[in-house]
């Protein structure tokens, strides 16, 4: 391990606490800057996506960076899907970057499972990671805990995450604060790869937004945070919701019983992240809603922050469904983009069989062009 | 688990007794019979292999059957390898093949690393396969416990032998008796798609030659089976020893205090070993060679032997030697049949992403040609 102990807990703290740009050991200066991240096509888009993520994509997008977007299909069965919904997740995951302003024309927005390069370095590096390192990830021992026959693609993920980010040679990756440990495991395997075989790999630093402390938090409850996976659909707004269904889910968020509007997210949590929701799509501080809201009680407010939800995403929704309603286009982003990243992978796969060995004609090349010299 | 205990016990002892083939629960019938084998390009070729795969393989040729043989680098690099090593014995084991008789115009030659689908199909393999089946696979059992750090690939490469196998449909896998857990974790895992999300896989058979059976020993521990990875170089032959000491390891062979040349594999596994080897070369049954040596003792006999094993190598050697100074000849062949090897792979993964659900827009198709119709 490249990153000691105590380095790594410094490390952690260093990236709750900042709002900015994380930088730990690396070797990304001597690499384009170049931007990774993947989104898993599995359920709709909610608010939590939407400003956890793809807010700030769309913002390093308008600054000219190099994106590039993965739905990471792959990923998604390593629990089970259903075949008859998963081109349904695609569809929508897809048509929802797009609408969100994930624009083709200046990022990268591309289908994991078309390149099949991802897998190829998977086993590349799951031939270097051992067995223990992975079993000690945090969420495996969650994951694994709660199933009784655990399959394979549960323990093996990160290593494919790993491969996600090294084969197009991303520098940095935009992470949420559950991903900073398999982050860590793709930091080690590059450099345990460019240290066996010579460098090859930059080692990616986390890329914190500016909006990265801004976590939204459920409807129902507020200690957890907006997620996918929770079975109670009322704890989250998806970006597809009808109207009516944002007005329910926003009445009957969990607050508290006091009536007015303040912002205080260790004592108040549930009006707080309502607050913080308006502060996100509004771009004012969560002081100035407060004061704007003084003379409303909570129940008059929901139906204000609802209002701008709503408000917000309905041109978003409309686009989503313009985009879902024609899935040839969104065939043809997705092969585009796919060919696109391709011809990056194959570049970086062409460097890591040469370096391993595999690639004999060119090592021995390599060796009698060194003989006549 | 579609094989019970109490039938999985038949159906070992079954190959173990059989010299022919060995049928178990299959759909083969549906598929066309189509053979495939994989050699790790590690270390030279041993008389082990020789009588163990390669003549088989030549033999099923000669009847015309569809074979596919691969260079299985992938899994080579499972225990480490040196990158400077590694493309020689690329190298060296194609130059093997093609100089023992593989027709790259009768049968497909590969390199496995150049068929990315083999990998892919091993994610999705591998997100269907539990971590207990692969837990207690003897093998791992075995090589885990003699390392400290397990790597990943030591763990994983059985589901990816039955990506290998799969991926191109094969019906039937000339296996070693040492080879029998994987193959039925083979059969598994295709039995555990197919019935998950439709047929697409062959149920593979496994094929025993009818030399099946001889299992050529050890030169220095007749106990043991000859083995690239015993570290006494002296209890193998490989095809490219030269022919001095070939007569010196046979010289040395380790026999025991009778000098009469008999044969009985039980009570005198030594020169029986000799004796298995000199048949297998020259055709002729145990007994016959007994007959003719009668006169001749040990020494004499091994004197005997040492030249038959040079005059059958020798113009195997010379071709290799002819091969290996050819590399893009070699590189030619292993590019021409990895083309052939991937167009058949990919049909079979376009069924595989459809089946899955990846491939959206061919399911939605699907979907909405049903409506119409």
């Amino acid at each position: 391990m490249f990153i000691s102990k105590k380095i790594q807990k410094c490390f952690i703290l260093s990236i709750l606490n900042s709002t900015r740009y994380i930088n730990t050991k690396s070797n990304t200066g001597k690499f384009p800057r170049k931007i990774f991240s993947g989104i898993q096509p599995t359920g709709s888009m909610h608010l939590g996506n939407y400003f956890g993520a793809i807010t700030q994509w769309i913002d390093l997008q308008h600054k000219n960076e190099d994106i590039t977007v993965s739905v990471v299909d792959l990923h998604s069965i390593t629990l089970p899907q259903d075949p008859n919904v998963l081109p349904k997740s695609i569809l929508e995951m897809t048509a929802t970057l797009l609408a969100c302003g994930i624009d083709p024309n200046k990022s990268v927005i591309f289908q994991q499972s078309r390149v099949l390069q991802h897998t190829e370095l998977f086993w590349y590096l799951g031939c270097i990671c051992t067995m223990a390192r992975l079993a000690h990830l945090p969420q495996y021992k969650e994951k694994s805990a709660l199933l009784k026959d655990v399959l394979l693609g549960i323990f093996i993920y990160p290593v494919l995450q790993a491969a996600d980010i090294l084969v197009h040679k991303a520098t940095h990756v935009p992470v949420g604060e559950d991903q900073i440990q398999q982050l860590q495991l793709c930091q080690e395997l590059a450099q345990m790869f460019n240290k066996k075989f010579g460098t090859v790999f930059p080692i990616p630093r986390t890329l914190l937004s500016e909006k990265g402390s801004a976590r939204i938090r459920s409807l129902r409850e507020p200690s957890k945070k907006m997620s996918k996976s929770d079975p109670d659909s009322k704890s989250r707004i998806c970006l597809t919701d009808a109207s009516d269904d944002i007005v329910k889910k926003i009445k009957k968020a969990v607050t508290d019983f006091t009536s007015a509007v303040t912002y205080d997210p260790e004592s108040r949590p549930g009006v707080s992240n309502l607050i913080l929701i308006h502060s996100l799509i509004s771009g004012k501080q969560p002081q100035v809603i407060v004061e704007e809201s003084q003379y409303l009680d909570t129940l008059k407010y929901k139906h204000l922050v609802a209002d701008v939800i709503i408000e917000h995403l309905l041109p978003i929704k409309k686009k989503i469904e313009a985009y879902i309603a024609n899935p040839e286009y969104l065939d043809q982003v997705l092969r585009e983009g796919s060919e696109k990243a391709q011809a990056t992978a194959e570049e970086t796969m062409v460097e890591v069989r040469r370096k391993v060995g595999i690639n004999f004609l060119e090592k021995l090349k390599e060796e009698s062009s060194f003989i006549v010299i």
